[in-house]
């Protein structure tokens, strides 16, 4: 029997570029926002950087990051002003030039002409890419985003980038998607630490995570079985449910 | 005449811990409230990584960023249960050896027993530590963060990293405050680029970032000066305010 290939993970990396994110101005919601979306797409998020607006940062995560995963995705600093230089950043990742995109500058110049507007000189500056580029949609705001090999260069505001991912969505070779299932329980986790070590050990192929919190004046902590392979993950998740109700706790499915 | 020591620019990493994290499932808060904190303390946040429950990615990511900043964070995986590696993965960085260490043992039993509750072996693995660690006390739920040379390993859960950095607050050297000043306008970013561009330049030691919006049908963007310098933080936003203004369009003090 050969080897299948659902057993291949497929992982992406993710550079969020921006003196914004690192001086704590603006929450980040672009990690979770992309984490979501890989999975559905049978690829795992691997490793996240964020780094300011300086191109030998930026060049230094790009290289790292793009050599160790099969994806490589970059958030922000696409814009028209002067702090948004990721396009000059990745060409010299990768060492190419970088170019007016023909069909970048007829998008953009079709978005400003139905809009009254003209294309001025700063407004261009989104119509740069890396020489060879592809371009990625960009229904909500003109300024596509890129893709020069194994790199997607995204905006960085979210709703944008979530236009961007939904241009991608089915287009990118994945895995099997990852699967989660959830229980809840009033109990404080290290309560119950064994026996999710325990429960764990016994299903290969699973990854249980503890989340505890406080709420209501209680403690309380969340379980959850993630896997590629949903059987397994529903017997995990049935063996950690009982193993709980026979140490007396009570069980939320779904999560609190 | 002396060089200040203000000019001496402190910068801090940060490595976020959890699968959590990059599987979407939890939205990070510790990234912003972290940066903002070290602003307040004269410290820049210069790099962040999210890093999944894996030793070798910690260690890589750790030892990659204590060397080259001042100070090191790490968020998460310091609970009882089994997906809570970080301690290990830290000494194990360090080459160091894992203690149970004596004061937090203490802080852990008194905590448990005036719940009337017992100090369990999963609960001691919360006062694990690398061997010469000294402890950063938590008010909220009794497990403290650690502190080992430049290196602070504080909880995940935010509510618990704010009372851990409250905790630190005045404690770490650092230089001048990084102060920021922020303007709106009801403007697209790229009819303005170049005046930025300008203003940015006419003023050394500040950075000028724009971050464009859209809200209620119109475009607008926010123009936020950075500096460790407030008179030339002030001087530079007035600078930009008086050439949007010059240009024809209204200026929100504080942004939009």
């Amino acid at each position: 029997m050969p080897v299948a290939m659902a057993d291949r993970i497929w992982t992406a990396a993710l550079v969020v570029i921006g003196d914004e994110i690192l001086s704590g101005r603006t929450q980040d919601r672009n990690v979770a926002q992309i984490a979501t979306w890989l999975n559905v797409q049978g690829i795992r998020l691997a490793e996240v950087r964020v780094v300011g607006d300086r191109t030998a940062a930026i060049i230094e995560a790009v290289n790292a990051l793009r050599a160790r995963n099969d994806y490589l995705f970059t958030t922000g600093g696409i814009g028209p002003t002067h702090d948004d230089i990721t396009v000059d950043a990745i060409a010299e990742a990768l060492g190419l030039s970088v170019v007016y995109h023909p069909q970048a500058l007829a998008i953009l110049e079709s978005h400003y002409r139905s809009r009254g507007e003209q294309l001025t000189e700063a407004r261009k500056r989104m119509a740069r890419a890396p020489e060879g580029a592809e371009l990625i949609e960009n229904r909500l705001s003109g300024a596509p985003g890129i893709r020069i090999g194994n790199v997607f260069v995204m905006a960085g505001v979210p709703h944008i980038t979530a236009g961007m991912l939904d241009a991608l969505t089915g287009t990118l070779e994945g895995g099997a998607p990852l699967v989660s299932r959830t229980i809840g329980c009033w109990v404080a986790e290290s309560e119950v630490a064994d026996l999710l070590r325990e429960a764990e050990r016994r299903h290969e192929g699973v990854a249980i995570g503890s989340y505890p919190f406080f709420r209501d004046g209680k403690v309380g902590a969340n379980f959850v079985v993630r896997s590629t392979d949903a059987a397994l993950a529903d017997a995990c998740i049935e063996d950690v449910t009982s193993r709980l109700e026979s140490a007396g706790y009570s069980v939320v499915a779904g999560g609190i």
